[in-house]
């Protein structure tokens, strides 16, 4: 029976478990399942997930979600996985949890990426929320940029050769795609070694890379004509106000 | 070279750790970092976490943080653990990795926390972010009772022995133990499995169990003492504002 993975490639972990599966030949039967739908909370979905999330996977009777759980699954379970994604040495084993646990309260958390995002999305803008969300963003960027991209090799823990680490941050920081190219950029320029990290990782999953953020890349684009439309209606508003302001001075001062 | 394991009993992943130590005969050298002394901000500190958080652990030259990879490091760096807390078995070592992932972002979220115990602790109440917080506990009950305590054994995963999963979420749960008797009482009460579960996790760990919760004990008699004082208080301001209103009765009307 092949392997079902469960998910939703706008979801970054979504897209974390199938890019791992492509670039290691795992066969998969991807089942999408449309969180803008809502299909993540039905029930028939519910008796793979319990939690109502995705990613999940159905191999064989065996079922399982989050996807650091799933990605270390796959690397362990099927046979044909270098060993550099999951090390079967012990410290280095160690290390690569290190770097996804402090990635769930860090990097992921939720919020700042929904609320940093939140405004490209046409979601109302909290401004508390999202400075506190721009500040955990660049403590997690300068955090991987002197941590663990410290050491002599382009990927995490100084390797010279990509882990389930890299697979699932790099994947979490591709949703700054979906920003404007000027604020993308001055957010990621002042971390040198995350944007070499960024494009060795790319490099070397690639053509399934972009095969799998081309959802994304698709995204940037629309927000970007959303965001071109925002400012034009911005410039007649001002033009309008302009004129109501020569209307003003003429007629009635 | 001793293992040294550097934590806050205060803090509920240090005591995860310390715990499962003592129970599994592992000889490690116990170093305070006090968290209220703001020492797991020290320059000394970031040479063994960069990351400034307890619990840590140095085995000889190997650093290691982040509780859930500790745990799991010492289950397969030290030869005495017995296979019930971290088993070799790939399915069932990929069931405890999703638990512990799922507390990550739900039981332990942080959040919660510090805002339902923040009031017990004398922290002022933001009532939107308490709101919240009850939701996340309350809903995060809800799914250890009906997904993860599925099963016929008393602990996570339908278990009839703890893993490291039942250690590092039952240290979380413990937190509570600083709220009001009434109040505690009132969260945990509709989870029947996970009041068993708690109690069976406990018995599973003593002596050590009570001996590393001590510290919450503790502070569990001061915060009582604390919220009688302030019962206290409540009650003569009442006195007072009725002994007010009697006078202006009195003599005013």
């Amino acid at each position: 029976m092949t392997l079902k993975v469960f998910g939703d490639r706008m979801s970054q972990p979504s897209r974390a478990v199938i890019l791992f599966c492509k670039v290691n030949n795992i066969e998969f039967e991807e089942v999408t399942i449309d969180v803008v739908k809502r299909q993540h909370l039905s029930q028939q979905f519910a008796e793979i997930n319990p939690m109502r999330q995705v990613p999940a996977i159905v191999d064989g009777r065996f079922k399982l979600f989050e996807s650091h759980a799933i990605l270390i699954y796959l690397s362990c379970a099927f046979p044909g996985v270098a060993d550099h994604w999951y090390p079967a040495d012990v410290s280095k084993r160690a290390k690569i949890h290190s770097v996804l646990d402090w990635h769930h309260l860090n990097l992921r958390y939720g919020a700042f990426l929904h609320t940093t995002l939140g405004p490209t999305l046409g979601r109302p803008l909290n401004p508390g929320a999202a400075a506190n969300a721009k500040k955990i963003l660049e403590s997690s960027l300068a955090k991987i940029e002197s941590v663990w991209l410290k050491g002599s090799g382009k990927f995490l823990l100084g390797s010279y050769q990509p882990s389930i680490a890299d697979v699932s941050l790099v994947c979490e920081i591709m949703e700054l795609e979906v920003l404007d190219e000027k604020d993308r950029f001055r957010i990621l320029s002042p971390y040198k070694k995350v944007g070499v990290w960024i494009e060795a990782t790319k490099a070397s999953m690639q053509p399934y890379f972009d095969d799998v953020h081309g959802i994304l890349y698709g995204s940037k684009e629309k927000y970007q004509k959303q965001r071109e439309i925002a400012t034009l209606h911005s410039k007649t508003r001002r033009l309008f106000n302009w004129f109501d302001y020569e209307h003003y001075y003429k007629h009635v001062m």
